[in-house]
């Protein structure tokens, strides 16, 4: 394979090299004015705090981290050829992605103050908001180079970001469900940029590249057992109440639980053979997980989650079988990890029981708000897609542009085309 | 390797695909099942509770997890052809086990209430039990599929939690003791099954499909390292006084750490090259704390522990090395992973030494209530391995039955029944 | 490969076999011999605890023993040939370096009392300490047996403690800084004993073997993003005022962040190609936790935090490209996992920070005792550099001995010299 190295020094760009070695400086450069604005515009808080809160705090910020770093990295890296950049591009992406929530965050929120004060919990806030990139990247994977995922971080993060206040404040939804409307706005947002990047996919290569190999396929595995181990507290980590934080973390389990072995023998049963298919069980066993999170601490029997759990299993098994064939090929949009059945489908099953289950618990109660309640629930659902959508769609025209030029499609999914390898790269 | 594909279509079962495509129908039924039953018997916990107590909960219930789903996950997926079906069934198989084990435990405790009430403790003790199915599987694994695991994960949940509470009411044994010989009971559950399952097995194709890789190894590997870190976890989560706990999580520490260091030289001098065999150590380091388990929070000082740990280490390293020869051999046991010497004697050594330290602290004390206390003692433990001996033989029986027949021995420890394989299966 | 294993059974070692086979007995002997010192000089710490304090105390435990045993076990295993060694030996040099670490704590603090009292607390510091040993160890990893191993673990831990010992009596330095010192004196320490084990090293063999694949890279990376997470975690272990401990934690998660975004960026930038090295990645996005460890507590916005992380990526990527050539190679010195731009330069540009940080504190605050600070800033970074130098050459000198003679240099980074392998080593 010397061969296709010395391929990969000349086509891994259209730049020249002189030219294509300047745009890492360019993210160097957003580092220090990064930098730079953390200088003048925050401070940490000072303010005496309950030390055990802290440490509570604390706990939850690590089991997101883990999340972010470990379970988003590895769940994205099954590609044959391109396992080394979904994890480390994706640490970039979080580390990148953090940084500017916090920002962003902060400008929106204490605009009056002086300078925005970082607490624990901004931090916690911050990685779930850059989740949404890493979300994003995994329809995007493969197809677009390093400078490109920058461009997008930022966008995304700032438009996910604008969306959550906006969601506080003119529909005074709560923090927990509009952060929970994650997973449906990243898949659109990261459809819709994937849309643009493939159009000059050419599908053979696509799938000889895509090919997923044993070893790197139980990478992927350990990237969703820890999503799977620690959805739960993803799910109650902005929840401040007790009761509503246990009912989270019972309703979590309970879901994935029953999508797991939902997802498992749905793929069973799918094939004549009754094979399962490992790439679809991945991500399905997780549905659950993303369905039950924005109504996870109002549910209050486990029969519900767990139903929420096996419908959100049935339907990403059944978006995974169809949607490549039925919408991907369509409307020419390549979804590297199949972002859309994994969390989009399950994200718009969880914001429909949230609004079904806000309407039972109106009806029953006999309050009369039922119209706000409807119109609150539904348009934070809408916003979360339109927003996604259209924003992904303006981001895709920018990345399409020639001074962010991605790799030529011929490397797309290609390691090659962003790692130096050692001399001789045969046996890997 | 097309050929063996084409084969996995062919052989993967003795039924026609239609009938076989049914299979996976009987466990959808039994998810709907249980979401019924749990619609029907079970609430949430709505007290209110000490929200520290709850977090603290939380905690010990996300590390038994880790243990459940990405220690013993990895710690089976050294087959070089079977790594795929390690994690995933046994993900599957812990997702259904806490399910089933909540609901047993649920109806032989609050059998005269009307619903069962489910607490995070409830969710955290289910997990530990589903865990007896997962030993049971390490040496099952590779010789039965899906339906047949799901029969045995019924089947051993209901009889370990019918065993539990047999030691609870009638010999007066704390929770965390009879929790504690959950490895004596899963390795002869699992030893039993695997009997029946490996009558007609070759052993020339079971040596060339058992060899392990380099690189599945390093995977066991970090099966191995999650469970050495969180057995400290597993063996005070169910003591509730602090005393006990720190003493629990004192000597857990302890006894793994010297177990780590025995194994590692005794297995190097076992050898007259002193060569190291991983497969060994894989399971030889975590002994020290199966062993310490039953009387981790009794021990006061921690040479006990250690010394316990080095007993561990020399008779897990000693079982690895004479047990495949003289026992598996003999009796016609296939045992996939050696669960035998890894959790079966250090689980005995276990069970002795606990009587052994109830017999000393009596006799120190000059209590009169030996005999009782040695009554007990034995009585828990010969229950545990009679109990699991037993079930394990009559399920080895259920197994065997042509109903839920199992794959041909040809096709035994091969991924390529279960799973879809890319078309060209090379290079992995 | 046949060939190969029969020379690994006829060259693994210059001893004959009989000779050989009783090398782990001393291993063995010494673990024996510390239950024995445990039994007469240890005991469990009887106090009655806050049970909160003693689950947070575990908890930091946890984290750190995850950082130790997953993230440095995974961190080294790249190496194409060395990965079961790797990651086998570091579990057996923590769980070795724990127990001699608590006794040798024990015995210089509490030298007046009858038995050293062992708390958890005692245990988190010991684990700390035995982390020395894994630095060291990847400099040395390849070139060193067992035994040889063995005694480096002994002679660095006791040095490491006693230097701590004089930092606190003679130099009134708290725990907290002279145990962030332990970067910079494990890097020299592991770099003299790897000049003395690297004398007969034939370079041309070395490359060979230390070529990385594609696969052991993940594993490595999931070392990396193991103690990428935890490091806030092991940056504040040791801090008890709950600020300090919220500022080391902010600080801390700020300087990885940014050193991850630089280290990315650098890689790209320093080639012409813009290509990016994996293996520089794997210790430069760690660089900010070391290079921030001395004065996270003392940082009060995060600038400050994210600058170090600037110039602690910088600074690493910039010794992974001249270090090699103009330092190791001019010396002789062969530095298996780059420990010495990983931890030993951002270490030294860390205790550079905190001597300046604490002048322009006492210059700000008008304080007249800037010159006994200076003294006891720069006292305590010397004293980690020259005892990590000296103790180096001491212990290089005595493993060169014929006494613990470690494998002939063609042997060394093969897993061959130390593992049983299956029959058939192809196809891993």
């Amino acid at each position: 394979m010397p061969h296709r190295h010395g391929q990969g020094h000349r086509m891994g760009s259209k730049y020249p090299p002189s030219m294509r070695g300047c745009l890492p400086l360019w993210i160097l450069m957003l580092q220090v004015a990064l930098i730079v604005i953390f200088f003048f515009f925050t401070s940490f808080d000072t303010s005496s705090q309950d030390p055990k809160k802290l440490m509570g705090n604390f706990r939850v910020l690590q089991d997101v981290t883990i999340m972010a770093a470990l379970g988003f990295g590895f769940l994205n890296s099954s590609l044959r050829r391109y396992g080394w950049s979904s994890v480390a591009f994706n640490l970039f992406l979080l580390a990148l992605g953090v940084q500017w929530a916090v920002l962003m965050d902060g400008f929106l929120e204490w605009s009056f103050r002086k300078k925005v004060v970082i607490k624990l919990s901004s931090i916690k806030l911050a990685t779930m908001s850059a989740m949404s990139v890493l979300i994003s990247a995994g329809a995007v994977l493969g197809k677009a180079n390093l400078l490109q995922l920058t461009a997008m971080a930022l966008v995304e993060v700032t438009v996910f970001v604008t969306m959550r206040m906006i969601d506080r404040q003119y529909l005074s939804m709560d923090n927990h469900v509009s952060m929970m409307h994650i997973h449906v706005f990243a898949t659109y947002f990261g459809l819709m940029v994937a849309w643009f990047l493939s159009r000059s996919l050419n599908e053979r290569v696509t799938e000889e590249k895509n090919q997923t190999t044993k070893s790197s396929s139980l990478f992927t595995m350990l990237g969703t057992l820890f999503l799977w181990i620690f959805w739960p507290s993803f799910n109650s980590a902005l929840l401040d109440i007790p009761r509503e934080r246990r009912n989270a973390v019972f309703n979590t389990y309970y879901a994935v639980a029953s999508s797991a072995v939902t997802a498992i023998s749905m793929s069973a049963l799918a094939r004549p053979q009754g094979k399962i298919n490992m790439t679809h069980i991945h991500n399905a066993v997780l549905a659950g997980g993303v369905a039950v999170g924005p109504s996870c601490h109002l549910i209050t029997s486990p029969w519900l989650a767990m139903l929420l759990g096996f419908m959100a299993g049935l339907i990403s098994i059944g978006g995974a079988l169809c949607l490549p064939e039925y919408f991907n090929r369509v409307l020419g949009i390549h979804d590297t990890c199949g972002m859309h059945y994994s969390f989009g489908l399950p994200g718009l099953l969880g914001g429909i029981a949230y609004i079904l289950l806000i309407i039972y618990e109106v009806t029953w109660t006999k309050q009369s708000m039922i119209s706000y309640q409807l119109f609150t629930g539904t348009g934070t659902l809408s916003l979360a897609v339109a927003s996604g959508l259209i924003a992904g769609v303006l981001t895709g025209l920018v990345l399409n542009l020639t001074i962010c030029k991605g790799p030529h499609a011929a490397k797309y999914f290609d390691d090659q085309a962003f790692w130096e390898f050692p001399h001789l790269a045969i046996g890997f």
